[in-house]
């Protein structure tokens, strides 16, 4: 038995089947099956193929039922099943299933001899893994890591993506160091700016998390970029209006300082703004690149609203009220 | 034809139903099914029923297929099968499915009479479906909002939780607001404490997401509070000695001030530890007021690892430094 790689067609597959000769008739088919006494699990259909193995078509249980039992399997067989081969990716196919509402299907090699089959529940289970398996990796979370592997396993399987965000945590630390000067003359600055960055960090994961996971349902398009960078533009020009409006009046209020209110509802659109653009640009393309758009993308979409939140913040602030 | 809640057995059930009589052969049977000549998509099995429809059992496909024709369907029938209501939840019917490797199921009324089936196929549209929404709620997305909702929709949608966000971040700058005159004295607070809180948003969004789909998923029992908690925490407590120890030694060499280095660490230490123990906490305490813990969680454990982290790192700060 050859290996296949986790997620693929291959290591899900199973080995029992069913097969019956074109030539048979359908009485035979059912002498046949009442000799054997039992089916694999899960079987909703047999295997028609040549002594050589090779898939000529399917029959279905319903097929045998309902037809006359002096019909050939060859005359009443479907003859041009959907058929997958070992190597093919297991979360596509789960969609295949979805789409096609099937039950099984054969699984055949290069040459379209029959190797084994794919039932449903496991596609389900595949089902069950990716998507939880999505949500993980957004967020930088390893597949392995369960809530019932011991500390050891934990701390290990975290370790790189804890790494990776201490460094994008320094380089925002690093833009704010850089503004020291302005802090120092308006200490306000330091209790705004978390706000600004703050929003601009849920605004971006908001947008990411939807990019990613309909393109994972492949309800995504090639040309629907444009279309989907101006509709979250669109949404974020709204909300910076509104609640960097309301967050600079409230700043007004608080510091007395009309132009520190301004500073505050700009640097809130702008952030916004860059957040949107990210969230649809970064996993667009990741899958580019070839790579998974969901794997750590809630840590990257966040790193760039931080350092852009408080450059953006800071920034004007320098500009406008030193 | 009755109304059922989107997310129960009732909206997703099949009225399509082939029954049988108990009394019956199955030679019988299959010539009653040749007279038919189709079955409804996804038949696996027919329904046992008296004429008042009172469900007796089930008659797979393979059954008749593999039994003598002379016997009867209530010798062979399987008596006890498993069955659903139409109030029952959707993503829990999913669950046995998957466990019990279901194909279809017979849906029945409170006096045990056959109303309807559920098929494997609605179910994988429910286990994808479910997994979905509970990435959105995590982030505080609508369900409703798609990629290709109008600006205006997708406005309204996330209306709620960015105003959550903007309270949230509100208070978060209040309490550095309140240690406004430590920071005036070392502006350097200033660019570190976003690394404080980032470091415990990410540990504690990573917590969080593990257990919300662990929950989904049913892989946690009521008795695995103590062990859960205590393994995040040990976890905490590795990474914070590790990267808190190395954050310290690097804030000790940029600033020149062992002291400000220790502050550095055991802030990170205290707020990982915070942020390990609220990620297990919350979206117990959310399942426990039977509330979903899926919803929002991401918000409320940033606003918690936010506000915790400025808190612990700039009153370590004002106790030591100052």
């Amino acid at each position: 038995m050859m290996r296949y790689a986790d997620n693929t067609v291959g290591a899900i597959m199973e080995f029992e089947v069913i097969t019956v000769r074109p030539e048979a008739t359908l009485a035979a088919v059912q002498r046949y099956l009442r000799r054997l006494g039992k089916m694999p699990e899960n079987t909703d259909k047999l295997f028609v193929t040549t002594r050589n193995k090779l898939l000529l078509g399917e029959l279905e249980l319903q097929t045998i039922l309902l037809n006359d039992a002096q019909k050939r399997v060859g005359d009443v067989m479907e003859g041009d099943p959907v058929t997958f081969q070992p190597h093919e990716e297991a979360e596509k196919v789960a969609r295949t299933f979805e789409r096609d509402n099937l039950l099984s299907a054969a699984v055949i090699d290069a040459d379209g001899k029959l190797m084994g089959r794919l039932t449903i529940d496991e596609i389900v289970d595949v089902v069950y893994e990716e998507t939880d398996n999505d949500l993980r990796r957004m967020g930088g979370l390893s597949n392995d890591d369960d809530v019932f592997a011991p500390v050891s396993k934990a701390v290990k399987t975290r370790w790189a993506w804890l790494a990776v965000n201490l460094c994008t945590a320094f380089i925002a630390s690093r833009v704010i160091d850089g503004f020291e000067h302005t802090i120092s003359q308006l200490v306000a600055l330091a209790s705004l700016m978390p706000i600004v960055a703050g929003i601009g960090g849920n605004t971006g994961n908001q947008t990411i998390t939807m990019i990613v996971r309909a393109m994972a349902l492949q309800h995504i398009q090639p040309g629907s970029f444009s279309f989907l960078i101006l509709r979250e533009m669109g949404v974020a020009v709204i909300n910076g209006l509104v609640w960097g409006g309301i967050m600079g009046a409230v700043t007004w209020w608080l510091y007395s300082d009309p132009q520190l209110g301004a500073v505050m509802t700009l640097a809130m659109m702008l952030n916004l703004l860059m957040a949107a653009m990210m969230g649809v640009i970064i996993p667009m393309v990741m899958v580019k690149l070839g790579r998974d758009p969901a794997v750590g993308s809630s840590v990257m979409i966040t790193a760039i609203t931080d350092t852009g939140g408080f450059f953006i913040f800071l920034g004007l602030a320098t500009i406008f009220l030193m």
